[in-house]
C-alpha cells in the first residue's frame, strides 16, 4: 500500500472562491495558528452557530451535517450545556479530593459494559486514553510491541501519532509498531476473520524476530480511517483470540463508534461479541466537551495501578462527569441509539437504491449511522472524483468527508438526532449532483 | 538523589478518620476508577462546591484553598462560567473551520508574548501541549535528546511520563531523557546561573557520548515540583544559551508559572529575561476548562508544519477560546497580577517573620503567590513534619501540599484572589500548628 502524504479534504490557501471576510480569517489564521494548521474543503466553511444536525454561517444558511460525530447527541444541545453551566458554577476541581459526580457517573457508564470491564479511568481526549492505554499495556505484558491496521488513526501524541498510519509518511511507524492490511474483504479475499487473525499472528512472528514481545492489538471497531468496515459481524474475534494467545491485550478504539451510534449496539467491540481487555473513548462522550476514558478488566491495571498511579488534571473534574452523564441522559431519554439504527438502515437503503441509478455509487458499508459509500468511475474506486463530490455536497450546504487510505469514500456520521427528512436531502442532493461529477 | 516512589500527600486506604459516607465514597472509588488513582491527605476532603478561594464540604464548611492553582481566577467565577455557557449554547465545533473566536483568542494570548512567538497551538491538557513541543522539537533539530531537571513534572503521556522524573521510580526515564540537577543553591553552591549551564553542557556531552543528539532542554520555570526554585532572577538564560549552542531548543513550561501568578511578570520566563522558543501553558488557562497549548517561534515549527499538520478534535475550540478569553480578561479587569505580587509579598514576608519565632520554618523562596516553604527539624529539612503539618493544615481547613524530591516543602499556590485577609488566617493557623507538630 502506498500511504498518503497529503490529508484528505483539506484546503489549499489561495484556492476556492473565498469572501474577502473569510479570506481575511484565513490570512489570520495562517499568521496566528501557523503552519501545521488546516481547513476542511476547497473553499473552507465559516460557521458562527450550531444547533440540532445544522450549522450556520455568518449570513443565516444552514449546513446539513453529516460529518461531526463529536457532537453526537446534536450541536449545542440544550440539557449538556445547561448540565455544563451548572456544575461548572457549583464546582469543578479534580479527582484528588471526593466527589460524588465522577462516580455516579463511572458507575453509569460502567453499566453500559460487559461486567469483566469494571473500572474506568478519565482523560481529556481519545489521544490520552490510547497513550495511557498502551502505557498499562506495556506494564500489564511487558511487551512493547503494538499492531495496528495499515491506515488507523489513534491519537496525536508522540506515541500515538507514530501508531497511526492515516497522518501519512511524514510520520514514520514507531520501531515496535506493526501495521497490518485493514480488515475489507479486498484485502482478505478468503475470508476476512481468519486472513485477519492470521496477519495479527503473522505480525507477532515478525516483533519475535526482531526481539520484541506483543503488548497490543489496537483496532478502531469500525475501522473509521481504513474505509469503515464493519461486516460480517463477528471478524474481530478470532483477531482478538491470536493476540492474547501471543500475551498481548486487544483494545477496542470506541473513539469513533462508541455510544450508540453503529445502532444495534452501544459499543462497536458488540457487533463481534468479544470482550476487549480495555475500551478507549473519546469524542461523542461529552458531546464537545474534553471528556474521554479508559474501561478496563481489574487485571489489566493491577500492575500499572500498583506502581505507577494516574492523575489528570482536568480528566473527570466534576465538570467533565456533569457533562458526560448529561450525554447518557440525552442518548437514553431522546432514543438516539435506536434512532441510529432505524435512520442508519434507511439511509444505507436509499444509497443502494441510487447506486442502481448511478454507476459511481460502489460499495455502501454501514452499521448505523456510520456510513462508507465508495465513490468509483468505471468500476474502479476513484479518489478524486470522491474529493469532487464532498466539495460539490459542501457547495450544497451538506457537510461531509472522506475515508480510506486514498480517500475513495465517503464517511457519513452525522449527529445522532438525524432524520429520515435529512436523509432524504443528502440523498435527493446526490442523486442530483453524481452526473455532473 | 534517591528517587521518591509514593506520591507526596496521598490518602492510605483504610487510614485517616472518614465519616461513614466518606468511606462509602473512597470505596465506591476504588471499586469504580481502580487502583492507579490516589486521593489527597491521611483524611481525604470530599467538595461539594467552591467560590473564590473557598471550598465547602457537604456540612458546609469552607476550606480556604491555598494549593489549587486550576481555578486561578477564582473557583467558579462567574464571568468564565457564563462565557463557557454562552459559547457552549452557540457553536462548538473544531479548528477545521473558519471561526472568529480562536483567531481573536489567538491574537490576544500573542500579545502577552515577547514578538518572536508569534505562533500558538491548542491542546486540551499541559500533557499534550508539552507532548507536541517534543514531536516539533524532533522535527526541527534532527536530535531526540532531551533534559529536565531531577524531580521535574511534564505530564502523563507515554512520551512526557517519561521526561517527568518526580512521578516515581516505577517509570523509566525514557532512553534519550538526560536528568540534571535542579537549579538550588544546594546543588550549585558556586553559583545557581553558571552551574546549571554547565549542567547542561554536560548533560549534552553525555547524550554525544551515546550518538544522541540534542533536541530540547525543557524547564517549569519556577521549578513546582523539584522544590519552587524562582531566584536569582536570570538564572536560566546560560542554560538556554547552553542547549541552543548544541542544537537543541529551549522550552518554558509555563503551565504552573504562568498567567500572571508570579506577579511581577505575566509568565515566569521574564524573570529570566531570555525569549523560549516554545513556551508551554496549561492548568490555569481555562480556570478549569480543559484548554492548554504552546506558544512558538515561527522557525521552530516550520519543519513539522509543512510535513506533519496537527489536528486536536476538542483543542482550541469554539468554547475553549470563550473561556480563554474570559480568563485573561478576569485577570486584566480585576488586577490579578498585581494582587498576586502585593498578596505574594505580603504572604512571604509573613512566612519569614513567623520564621524568626519558629525554628522548624526554613527558607522561603517565592514569586508573587508562588511558594515554597521549607520546614525544618533541628535545622535539617524534615519531610515527614512537613507532611504532619500538610495534614494538620487539612484538619484546621487549609488546603495545601507539599513540594521537592522528598516532599521537605509545603507548595502554597492559591487562587490568585488571594486576599491579605486570607493571607492572615494562614499564617495564625501555622503559627498555632507549628508548635504541636
Amino acid at each position: 500500500m502506498t500511504r498518503q502524504t497529503a490529508m484528505l479534504n483539506a484546503y489549499t490557501p489561495g484556492a476556492g472562491h473565498l469572501s474577502p471576510e473569510d479570506a481575511a480569517l484565513a490570512a489570520r489564521r495562517a499568521a496566528a495558528l501557523g503552519p501545521a494548521y488546516r481547513l476542511f474543503y476547497e473553499t473552507p466553511v465559516h460557521l458562527v452557530r450550531g444547533e440540532g444536525v445544522h450549522l450556520y454561517d455568518p449570513d443565516g444558511n444552514a449546513y446539513l451535517d453529516t460529518y461531526n460525530n463529536v457532537a453526537s447527541v446534536g450541536h449545542c444541545h440544550p440539557r449538556v450545556v445547561a448540565a455544563m453551566a451548572a456544575q461548572a458554577g457549583t464546582l469543578a476541581t479534580h479527582t484528588r479530593y471526593l466527589h460524588d459526580g465522577i462516580l455516579a457517573y463511572a458507575e453509569r457508564l460502567l453499566a453500559l459494559f460487559p461486567p469483566e470491564l469494571s473500572h474506568v479511568m478519565f482523560t481529556c481526549t481519545g489521544s490520552e486514553a490510547n497513550d495511557l492505554a498502551l502505557r498499562i499495556a506495556r506494564a500489564a505484558t511487558g511487551g512493547t510491541g503494538i499492531i495496528v491496521t495499515d491506515n488507523a488513526y489513534h491519537g496525536v501524541t508522540l506515541a500515538t501519532a507514530e501508531m497511526s498510519m492515516s497522518i501519512g509518511a511524514a510520520v514514520a511507524p514507531g520501531p515496535t509498531v506493526f501495521p497490518v492490511p485493514a480488515p475489507s474483504a479486498a484485502n482478505y479475499p478468503k475470508g476476512i476473520a481468519a486472513g485477519f487473525a492470521q496477519a495479527v499472528s503473522d505480525a507477532c512472528d515478525r516483533m519475535a524476530a526482531q526481539g520484541i514481545r506483543p503488548a497490543l492489538l489496537i483496532v478502531d471497531t469500525i475501522f473509521s480511517s481504513d474505509g469503515v468496515f464493519p461486516d460480517p459481524e463477528g471478524f474481530l474475534e478470532p483477531a482478538a483470540d491470536a493476540i492474547r494467545a501471543r500475551g498481548g491485550l486487544f483494545l477496542a478504539d470506541e473513539v469513533q463508534p462508541g455510544f450508540g451510534r453503529t445502532g444495534s449496539q452501544f459499543w462497536g467491540f458488540q457487533r463481534h461479541g468479544l470482550i476487549p481487555d480495555m475500551v478507549s473513548m473519546g469524542k461523542p462522550m461529552g458531546n464537545g466537551y474534553p471528556l474521554a476514558g479508559l474501561a478496563l478488566r481489574p487485571d489489566t491495571i493491577a500492575e500499572f495501578g500498583q506502581k505507577a498511579r494516574y492523575f489528570n488534571t482536568f480528566g473527570g473534574n466534576a465538570v467533565a462527569a456533569a457533562v458526560g452523564m448529561a450525554v447518557l441522559d440525552v442518548i437514553r431519554d431522546e432514543g438516539l441509539q435506536q434512532n441510529a439504527a432505524t435512520v442508519g438502515h434507511a439511509f444505507t437503503q436509499g444509497l443502494r437504491t441510487l447506486a442502481q441509478r448511478h454507476e459511481s455509487l460502489g460499495e455502501t458499508r454501514s452499521a448505523g449511522l456510520f456510513i462508507g459509500q465508495t465513490i468509483l468511475t468505471d468500476g474502479q474506486p476513484d479518489p478524486a472524483r470522491t474529493a469532487r463530490l464532498v466539495n460539490a455536497l459542501r457547495e450544497n450546504r451538506i457537510l461531509v468527508s472522506s475515508t480510506g487510505p486514498q480517500g475513495d469514500s465517503l464517511k457519513i456520521r452525522p449527529p445522532l438526532p438525524f432524520s429520515l427528512a435529512n436523509v432524504d436531502q443528502f440523498l435527493t442532493t446526490l442523486d442530483r449532483l453524481l452526473p455532473t461529477l
